[in-house]
């Protein structure tokens, strides 16, 4: 392993898998902790509970669509209901860089509250540290959440050859929206980050009934991250059709520029879903009330175990790996 | 209110509510956030659960006594002590700045490990962010905290006449180490930060069915700033006495150099506890197990209220304010 950190150990992907093994698993070694994926799920007085954290770094802190304070809340209530749960009750904690802006800090704090009222959520503890001038960039916001969980066993191991998987939307507006945004790249069609809560759609789907075999909003390192995650945690092979994953034209010109691939792009508010094969339209019309670009975009078999295939529309297919490196530093 | 953030808001003093007041109180608002204290106190499944978080940025990342991995651990578990819980879930946020060594990252991990055992608490849940370098300065770690509350009803609006302040050791050592050691100050003897877990003597006092009024560690803005915010949120008036309260030779030594009052250091180990004046002998015979400087340091009248009298042993006396402006940043 390396002697120093490197900014691709934060990517969400590969290296920051490693660095997590390699030196917090082996600290923080417990059976939660092991089958904790967005969010922890732990027993508390005989109910199911969900417990997520995040630390906020984006920049700009205020980009196409969203800021820092409305991702905050959106990231850690997003995690909970990954999980299949109502969010609760958050913490907060800001570190700000002396000098900050104290419009800024309230017009952060106010798209904090309106997301909160979105989660009929509550913030009950914070924190408050400044940093002296050029110690921290700007501001940094934590946000750790607790939920109740509606659905239990929703989990990245119980994908099966029963399932498919579904997309909740187009991909990659998040991250496009804050590469273009950092350089300055004006487009004459409106791009936007996705950032948006989730917890919504969520319970759209449970109160129909729906089961849910897996669910994961694909932030950092995009949805091949989850997909590969998904593959190898389930041991199954999923085949993926690239011409069916949404993207917009907005995105797929950020990515010509970029020289990415939008399945590695981060979102902050579009998911995956696993359910069964029988589920489909049902799943499809529960999620076009919230999307209309959401899309069937996955098989699941054991051709390749553990990997993701991607077939493109010229009938050839190539694996689709986990992003590796640091596409871009401070995405969320 | 000033145009930007100042260092001075970071301080758990006077400007530091003023910022939390008008500000994160305004977008936050809720019964639960107005009641809490170091931490939240809410209610899942029928029983009382405390919740707490904390960022810490304290530089430098090591120092006399202990360093940034403990201190992240101690801190999150006391708030939650404090409230007379059982520390029982952690998560943990780390933000690193690119080029961090990993070395140090480990012997971090291992002082959390240890902490972590003490308090035989669990991290459920974690967070890695890679900023670029020169945008954070080293490392900054937030835990947020669960814990379930062992005694009910703790807290600073219950001081009554009835009751006395005690404190669990000598003070200010925690604030003076980090000074000494970002100074290169070399002292003859040894001062080492307080930095330690409280739940033991916590537990400790309520096995022995210690009814406890009020419990609070006394950290940025040391045992004025718990002084003073007692006695505004319970209406009375805490006449303190000088020559009670312990103040080690290497702590006093410090102050002169700094020119501060040791009350206005900050602890990470130390706390001052109200209970009732006929529960100060087993008071005092409980602490003195974990730490023979403790002190029954003041009695409660109703001669100014909402303020802090401190006598000296010259017979005169004066009011204790909470401190204002920043003493020294990144003490936590």
């Amino acid at each position: 392993m390396n002697k120093t950190v490197t900014l691709a150990m934060g990517n969400g992907g590969e290296e920051n898998n490693q660095l997590i093994k390699k030196v917090f698993y082996k600290a923080f070694k417990n059976d939660i902790l092991e089958k904790s994926e967005d969010a922890a799920i732990l027993e508390l007085n005989q109910k199911n509970i969900a417990m997520s954290t995040d630390s906020f770094t984006v920049s700009p802190i205020f980009f196409p669509g969203s800021d820092i304070g409305k991702l905050s809340i959106c990231g850690t209530c997003n995690d909970l209901a990954m999980m299949g749960a109502k969010p609760k009750y958050l913490t907060v904690s800001f570190v700000i860089e002396e000098g900050f802006l104290m419009d800024d800090l309230e017009k952060i704090a106010k798209s904090m509250e309106k997301e909160l009222e979105i989660n009929s959520t509550l913030v009950v503890s914070g924190d408050t540290k400044v940093m002296p001038k050029g110690t921290v960039d700007k501001i940094i916001i934590n946000t750790t959440g607790i939920g109740e969980v509606l659905q239990n066993d929703i989990s990245s191991n119980a994908i099966s050859k029963d399932d498919v998987i579904l997309v909740s939307r187009d991909i990659g507006s998040h991250g496009a929206a804050i590469f273009a945004s950092r350089e300055g790249i004006e487009l004459e069609s409106e791009l936007k980050s996705d950032c948006t809560s989730l917890f919504p759609v969520v319970k759209a789907l449970l109160d129909e009934g729906l089961k849910i075999t897996a669910l994961r909003d694909a932030t950092r390192g995009g949805v091949s991250a989850v997909l590969n995650e998904w593959a190898k945690q389930s041991n199954v092979c999923i085949e993926a059709y690239e011409e069916k994953i949404p993207v917009s034209d907005e995105v797929k010109g950020i990515c010509e520029i970029l020289g990415f691939e939008p399945t590695a792009l981060a979102n902050e508010g579009t998911f995956l879903i696993a359910v069964n094969k029988s589920k489909i339209e049902q799943t499809i019309k529960i999620l076009k009330r919230f999307n209309k670009n959401c899309s069937y975009i996955a098989d699941i078999t054991d051709k390749y175990i553990g990997k993701v295939v991607l077939h493109n529309s010229w009938g050839t297919k190539r694996f689709l790996e986990s992003p590796t490196g640091e596409l871009l530093p401070r995405i969320c």
